[in-house]
């Protein structure tokens, strides 16, 4: 296989894959080339990627030597995408009545999930995830998305026990909002054995349910690695948990008033 | 830009957004190449993609002039990929009280969403779906992998109406197997207009769910593109549905006897 080939082949598989580790003499073997021509091919791969300023391309030292794709966003390409999001989550139609902001639509859409799900991913890649953790359902897409990155697994807490969870470790918490005492459950096998987990979610307020979910995780002597939710508010300034990722926060949600949006990254409230 | 950088820059911009038009001319500006050598380069990364069977890249005619990538499986992944979870989903261990399949753990496991995703993906690029339609919780993962594929939308039909929905259309179904009367709801604003819809979910018996979502489409005058799901029982044979796309059919579940599970694509029954 001629070197325009290769590139185009090897590429694709990194970039379809990201987070998984390619051993480079399987990739050589497969190409019908030297492993020291493939280890060029990977540097000139790896510094198209780092210009683009969206990701990199790693060698993992070690007997077989590997190579795997971690993405990320530019700082222009993150801007952009915040500002849009900002503009489109700002439109007062989208408050709901009680104080709430209607975001199904975008926490659905291909492009809001993959950028959401690169930038939750490139922040934590250090932080050696694998399991992401959410709670039903909105917050679901956007982990499945971040999952992806990772290369982890999508374990989803539910609010009821179902018989096809199976055996299910479950417990009771007092949701910050409604002060009333709600349920959460997770079928114990679909919990990966020493878990370092991510736990992501579209929406905290006083953060009693990320609360909840790291009680749960405790349960099943998982570690944390990292929290990251699409949107925050501003009050309660006093959040129940601290070292939370958030991409939006709201700084005022109510009706017949204006919707106030920021970025923030990292949440520096709590 | 030379070449060998260009075809990177192109395949990467390709593969990471799936089914997504680009257009030739900027990308030729981006690189600083002539749209001629552009199109040799989108016909080297056609012939290395159709080579390893795994997808298309199509050339949009029109105004600009487009590119984009179809995602895809060879025969001999798929049927390793099939081979592997028939032989994981028939272990006995996983027959529930009630003779209900644990699946959870599959469901969230990054490899078999991407390829099942990948697999749903492509039976339906032709079939221009604009939206990928789930009930929550458990198909949901699945869902979005495929959507990720179609560049869509993934629009969840939920079991209650909840105040972050906003308003909703809601109906009443008579659930196969339980034969009680069941809600669901979706939110009004989450479906896209004029939406041809990819149905997804992970399980399907009678297929009373999967009819009630098409009545629930009709209400928005969506069409039905297609149905897929992960997992459909032989019995009964005779479906409430028919024109369902399934990956894998269980054909024995009983406590006590062994977990019968076969590929079967598209479904026969019905």
């Amino acid at each position: 296989m001629r070197r325009p080939e290769r590139l185009i082949r090897l590429t694709k598989r990194l970039v379809e894959q990201p987070n998984q580790a390619f051993s480079l003499s399987d990739i050589a073997a497969e190409c019908q080339a030297a492993k020291s021509s493939l280890s060029e091919d990977v540097a000139l791969v790896r510094s198209v990627v780092a210009a683009e300023g969206a990701g990199d391309v790693e060698t993992i030292a070690g007997a077989g030597g590997g190579v795997r794709y971690r993405a990320g966003m530019k700082p222009s390409a993150r801007a952009a995408f915040t500002a849009r999001l900002i503009d489109i989550l700002s439109d007062p139609s989208r408050i709901l009545p009680g104080g709430f902001l209607y975001m199904l639509d975008v926490l659905g859409d291909p492009e809001v999930l993959d950028g959401a799900g690169r930038i939750f991913a490139s922040a934590f890649y250090a932080a050696g995830v694998n399991a992401v953790v959410t709670v039903e359902t909105k917050g679901i897409p956007l982990a499945v998305a971040t999952a992806r990155y990772l290369h982890a697994p999508v374990v989803i807490v539910r609010r009821e026990h179902r018989v096809t969870d199976g055996p299910a470790l479950s417990l009771h918490y007092v949701s910050g909002s409604e002060r009333r005492i709600q349920t959460m459950s997770v079928s114990t096998r679909a919990m990966p054995p020493k878990a370092r987990v991510l736990i992501v979610d579209d929406f905290m307020r006083a953060g009693a349910t990320v609360r909840a979910v790291r009680h749960l995780l405790a349960e099943f002597h998982a570690e944390v690695a990292g929290t990251a939710v699409f949107m925050a508010t501003r009050e309660p300034v006093q959040k129940l948990v601290d070292d939370v990722f958030a991409l939006f926060v709201v700084e005022r949600l109510e009706e017949g008033r204006p919707v106030v949006i920021t970025a923030a990254m990292p949440w520096e409230g709590g």
